[in-house]
């Protein structure tokens, strides 16, 4: 469970008491009341108020709203205010402004605006963060503290260069060694002092290519985003360290994105207390990209339950079209969170301001400004619904045999500089198989390269495409005692410096997968190409690879292209285990097969008889062996589930299963397995 | 009648003598005479010629010219040449040129590209503009004063940046009422010092989405297109100025462009002698497209003539395709501007440059040089038609029973900051009601919001998206003294500070509809969803509200979608009057059948019995009740149209025709209502 | 025959020992011998290697790298490596770093970042390649040198715009002059002082429209153009003549790049000793627009032998699919480029890098790293096919009785700024009536405007947009004196001034082709228009000119569309030649069947029995009238090729041929006349 004070779901959002009268504020907390909430976020955009000048800060605004909040009932999530720095701020030290990709530096306005190394911004943040947790390290219902929002922002500002150097001079020690590693006498690049080094920009390194923002030099811009990643969470560590000082007993957090491409969120988890995150799926969004994000953020959170942060109850806003959600796509994007561990579920927003960007943004009371609304509705029952289960389902966690590999370092490698397929995506292949494995049944869990492989029976790499010395024999030790490891397209290309590994790829690794790969061939979406596989045909996209079999089986070979006849799939025995290896992009429809074929041949286990599409189940257990499925359907129609064995109770409506379940349209079920 | 010296129409074009040689010059005017015009426009851009520093003014050239056109028997419309600064100022002066919206100023060169804000720019041009008045004041064809050209530039300089803060002192006296106006505590913007505000650009506030530039603060922008539009309104009163003080009764004009989003020309019109404005319609573009913006012009002159200041005789240069024109669609052109109150018609250009950008744009004197080109022929048959048509049409007015709102306010509001759907138009809005209208032969006037509604039986006001407390009120008087209110999907949504309303939109007047909107669901064209409106099913687009009756009658309902069986299409009764609402972008179809049921149910007069498409009819009357039919074809396919009783003659070729008559493809009749 | 020492073929690419160990390099070097290589590039990028700092010169390594080469038996292609200048360099003297079109300067990173007006580059280019010319005048082995690397870069900062105003005052001498010839008083932009000059840029003159950068001021952008493409030629002088003080006998070139927009290449070949360039053809590109450009270099050489400096042997690295190249697609793009005069033929690279931009560039030797690698085999099959070759096709040329004219000065205006349509290129134009020539089996050269066009019997002049009085003169001598010459839509629009002729289009030659030209209409692509000629109906696209006839007879004429019957194909005889006129952009089935009544009315001369499509026949000849046929076939199927008249023998395979042969799907045959 979270490690905050009660013992039960926490059901709230975020509030804005400074936007509205006092006894707007207080309707609301009535109005949350009767939605069955007991939790509110506040302060997240308040450094304005509270600060509005260099040395004067007032927070009777703060101290009234708490006072209201207390007296009202509600347990506290606390924001720091260092998203959105006061307009005095920046106008008095405009070095706080991050400077873009393009080398302009922002304006004053907006948020997320900060330059994260400036140390008048550090300063500033960590002032402010301390008098909070001064001020209130005594305030009975606080029980998160909740640090900025939504860290995202680069900067490729003057300090950022020289910091950049720095961090540089901490990792190479010496400039042989730097020039060794980024490769320097490519195109004459040969640093010489490290004044030399310039930040990646559009005016030297980035050019956009088709939708992507491309380095011409691989190994400097993934030691930027190295740099900025670490850059932003000092940011988050500063504040956390002055809130720890009044408040250590306090946990904090910092709201994330998921898959968010800028941050290595494995590092993150490793300085937070809790794992919170922000989960805005688009209408209609394939639940199993949804699911993924899910299941991302509870491996790295590394099991351990979350916070749902942010969801919108209705419509976003920076969308282009901004659905609203129906009461049952509340209720499964809502559930889908506490399956993958969620233990609390929080609004973006509880009222709908009048003004600002996010005017339009959806809100539990919204501009109609009553509890009669259809939105009001809809997430008064999901509040109903959290009732019935907290007593039964906190303390449980999913367990899994299995697990798929998420690695942002190959994700960063693999797309940031010029390859040969600019379609070819990291998360597309991270989601093909996580979605093979779902279909089946199977219980997944994301992790990450430096996670413990040996807890898994079977382990998913999809294009892993960097692969240190470490982590290849990470990968040897697991298949050598027994471990089954797939490995896919342009997977072990690059070492840890981004420089290709030379022999044929898959690095060191060859002997355990049996094979070299000798190159790769890439085409558009628009080429269809086949590879035969245990006798059926099947379309691959983007990229093949030239696979020389040194000693593996061939499972399945290119039927045409430049490749035909070439083996495609492999197989080895590699000591007590087996390494696959699947040369070619793969079409879902082949990633399915193959996947079940694995499953099936290695007596993975299941949670139902798959395959089946558009339903999910989670399996969670807890420490007393209770286990319960998470039942959901995605689909607008009726779907069959046949479940492994056994009579299972729905803990909603106390209506009991033997083996095989039907689910309405967009249905959820929450069971709980019953002993015979 | 324009105030213009001549009882007839003005036919002519821009010349530009300064590039030819006298003879070639005269020539022209000659073949101008045999293409029976009347009326030369010079001078637009010929500042660098006439003053070629800080304090040498040569008008020698314009004294030629001048006196060239006098000879030849021509009127002339003279231009201040304040649209394109000499270079050697903008050199002496960098401040005058313009900083885009990313921050980057302009360099010399070009033209439209001067600081509407600049005190050195007003300086310069004031003073062209007296010395121009002062010279030519007793220059005997002068009959109208052409100020700049097509003014659209905002900029985003210092000097702006300045001045807008000022222009906001003036607005909010107080920071405390900017701050709640803007709604600064949303995202930690609040103000403490007038200092700390900036202008919304690329670099703070302003976002590409889409093919929209939106800003993430709705209320700076607004407040920034009212003070540009003020700030370059105030150029032109400059310069009105100064030319009124030695000409005070020639009047003054600038070319407008119809429906540009970045003027409010309801604005303009108040400080302006004469309307003029430049119509450049696509090829084949959809002639109600073209009549709405010819319609918008003259409920901007409220009713009183136009001229018609700019248009192609042939092709253009800046658009990718630019097609030439035929001489029925260049007559179809022409006379729908006349139908909707232009008398005088002017040609972009006269003679084809050699160089510069618009070398490829269209001339009535072409590169081929002479007066025997398709062209030239075309330009000449419009000139005798127009001979044939003066001492009847002109001095009548279009009368109207239906009017249409259009409204700049809510065009910015509505599209300048993210909301529910990004491809939702408020030009697509007006088009479609005002198309319905049309094809069923109703005249409307498209009027302003300060309008006097009271001349009107019916108004429709597609998507008002910003209703102040004014305007609510005028509607209410409106509809409870026997008006036909029509409103549309997302209107009423925020005030004049575009701030929500709350309590359901439709915001004060929801007793008058008789409903309260509750939310808007926004979805992309490609979902098709329907509702169904007396007994018919229709598709609606893009956004679908959420519709709590309070009175009303439901006349259309949703047939699907997240709304299936909720209220649409509400009729109330109020006052001695009736207050509609259509809650969904109606398809074209829809709006149609919408219309003709108003049309019908509450008699409004029509002149022919609709609907027609594909033909526009406008309907004309004189002081002494004499009446006119402008009928034009805009269809490949011949026509039928069903005149509404009585006998009508065509001006130019002598028939005449009784109830019904059939027009050629392509063909234009300008009938007068014979007695019987 | 290049006028280098060996009497053979080279064959050999790029090495950079400078990213590798010695071992590595020597290995490679074996490797390459093993694939009949003899020939080595190196120094490309080697500017840091070699000098580190300003007064620091180290050669040691390139010393080293040449012994090696020298022992291991190559040629050597030694490069100048100034189109990278090193970090300190720019660092030191940021004022090397160019300045983009948006007026951004480039920070120190990548290559081809320099100004080419900089006297700082142009002081260290000079040195370095003296220091090189000095110190390797006595290496044996070095047969040519390559000067910096694929110049492209136009720049748009201070020091150029003040060049540029030095070399208009050389150009026009007086402002009355320029202010003429740039048609300055068109919006006012008339130039009092050579200060107020300057650089296009987006800033003042230049917009994106559709694909195109576009000037709204035609003239300046033209002579922008000549300046910048001036201003790169003289950094190669300038190293010209630094590397021809030590070594006055090894030719010099530079790696040109074929149909490249930014440089007139006929104006670099009078600089440089041999011709080389770069062929990068896309995965199934179109063989005739591959072939145009290998004429195309040949043209510009002026039919002497060529260098193909770089080719990829598989695939390249900055497309966005980059597709892996058979074994054939390799042997025939390399035969292509021999058939049309290529002596040598290199790879750019011998070893794929590890890092840098260009890591998955293809290379001979791979990542893989190992001469086993499919790549590694089909570079060798193509040297073992060169040595076949080399006694008998060396030294030959192509003979042709046609040419068609290719000229920089007219793709730049016509395309550089607004026109009637922007779909209508250049480019297009010149391959279509290319491409119909081709298929016909005629021999063409590609010329340009300054050649001696009485060598030809016919010449085709697509779109000839820019014509001056002296082209003018030289066309109507021409066809005088019995030349057959084809101009086509928008030919002789403007003059040398950029400014359009008057009179009707085809300017001072309206006698030679009997027609005057109107004016052109736009239509989109979309928009499907016809013509009649001889009977047949074609299609036209995007331009059709209305052609006024006054002497000329009409083959073909409008169906349809503004100009429905109206002239469009026509024919004049005039002296003792014929002067056809296309006054519409032609489909190619137009352009096809137009250009084989041509052929066949004035019986020019074919290899084969036209037309003949996917396939490429070129044919050479030597001084001692041996005949060679390069016989290609670019179609995956089999293809007849009915030669005229004789027996042939295949170099390669030894097989005969009497009259006919068929093709196998990419097969290339090398044919020797043999005499009966």
């Amino acid at each position: 469970m979270i490690d905050m004070k009660r013992n039960g779901f926490w059901y709230g959002g975020e509030c804005y008491p400074e936007q509205w009268d006092e006894d707007t504020f207080k309707r609301d907390l009535r109005w949350m009341r009767e939605a069955n909430m007991n939790i509110a976020t506040i302060g997240v955009f308040c450094w304005a108020i509270v600060q509005k000048d260099e040395s004067t800060y007032d927070f009777s605004f703060l101290d009234r709203a708490l006072e209201i909040l207390e007296h009202e009932g509600f347990y506290v999530c606390l924001a720091t205010p260092t998203a959105a720095p006061p307009l005095w701020m920046v106008r008095k030290y405009p070095e706080i402004l991050s400077v873009d990709v393009n080398g302009h530096m922002r304006k004053p306005g907006g948020r997320a605006n900060f330059c994260p190394n400036s140390e008048k911004y550090r300063e500033f943040s960590v002032r402010i963060a301390e008098k909070l947790a001064e001020r209130y390290r005594d305030y009975r219902p606080l029980v998160l503290w909740h640090v900025n929002n939504e860290y995202s922002n680069y900067c490729y500002c003057e300090t950022c260069e020289r910091k950049f150097r720095e961090w540089l001079k901490n990792k190479y020690a010496s400039l042989d060694e730097l020039n060794k590693k980024w490769y320097s006498d490519f195109w004459s690049q040969r640093i010489y002092d490290w004044e030399e080094i310039s930040l990646p920009t559009t005016r030297n390194f980035l050019l956009f290519r088709k939708d992507r923002l491309q380095s011409i030099n691989p190994a400097i811009y993934q030691d930027y985003r190295r740099f900025m990643n670490e850059s932003l969470l000092e940011c988050f560590e500063l504040e956390y360290q002055a809130l720890k000082k009044y408040t250590p007993n306090v946990p904090v957090t910092t709201n994330l994105m998921a898959t968010f491409k800028p941050l290595d969120y494995f590092l993150w988890a490793k300085k937070m207390d809790v794992i919170s995150w922000d989960s805005y799926p688009d209408y209609g969004e394939d639940h199993v990209r949804v699911s993924l994000r899910c299941a991302l953020m509870r491996g790295v959170a590394r099991g351990k339950p979350v916070v749902l942060m942010e969801q919108s109850p209705s419509q976003a806003i920076w969308k282009w079209y901004n659905h609203q959600k129906s009461a049952s796509a509340l209720k499964l994007h809502t559930f889908q969170t506490i399956a993958h561990g969620a233990e609390a579920a929080l609004y973006f927003q509880i009222r709908q301001s009048k003004g600002g960007c996010e005017r339009f943004h959806g809100a539990v009371i919204t501009h109609a400004n009553t509890n009669g609304t259809r939105v009001f509705e809809a997430v008064k029952c999901i509040g109903e619904d959290l009732k019935k289960l907290e007593d039964r389902v906190l303390n449980t966690r999913v367990d899994a045999q299995v697990a798929v590999l998420f690695d942002w370092e190959s994700w960063w490698a693999l797309e940031d500089s010029p390859g040969p397929n600019i379609d070819f995506s990291y998360l597309q292949e991270v989601e093909k198989y996580y979605r093979a494995l779902l279909r089946m049944g199977v219980g997944v869990d994301v992790i990450g390269v430096e996670e413990d492989f040996s807890k898994y029976k079977a382990i998913f790499a999809p294009t892993l495409f960097m692969v240190s010395d470490e982590i290849g024999r990470d990968i040897r030790s697991y298949v050598e005692s027994g471990g089954i490891f797939v490995a896919t397209t342009m997977s072990g290309v690059v070492d840890e410096n981004n420089l290709a590994w030379l022999g044929g790829y898959l690095a060191s690794m060859n002997d355990v997968f049996g094979v070299r790969v000798e190159e790769f061939d890439a085409f558009p979406l628009s080429e269809e190409r086949t590879v035969l596989f245990l006798g059926k045909k099947y379309l691959v996209k983007l990229i093949e690879g030239l696979v020389r079999v040194e000693k593996a089986f061939v499972m399945g070979t290119y039927s045409d292209g430049l490749y035909a006849n070439e083996p495609c799939i492999t197989f080895n025995q590699y000591g007590e285990g087996f390494a696959y290896y699947v040369a070619a992009c793969a079409s879902q429809e082949l990633c399915n097969d193959f996947v079940r074929y694995i499953v099936e041949r290695h007596g993975i286990e299941t949670s139902f008889s798959g395959p089946v599409d558009g339903v999910e189940v989670v399996r969670r257990r807890s420490k007393d062996s209770r286990m319960y499925l998470f039942v959901m359907n995605f689909d607008s129609k009726r779907k069959q589930v046949l479940l492994k064995e056994g009579k299972w109770r729905d803990l909603m409506s106390g209506r009991t299963f033997f083996d095989s379940l039907v689910l309405e349209p967009h249905g959820v079920l929450i069971l709980e397995k019953v002993d015979i």
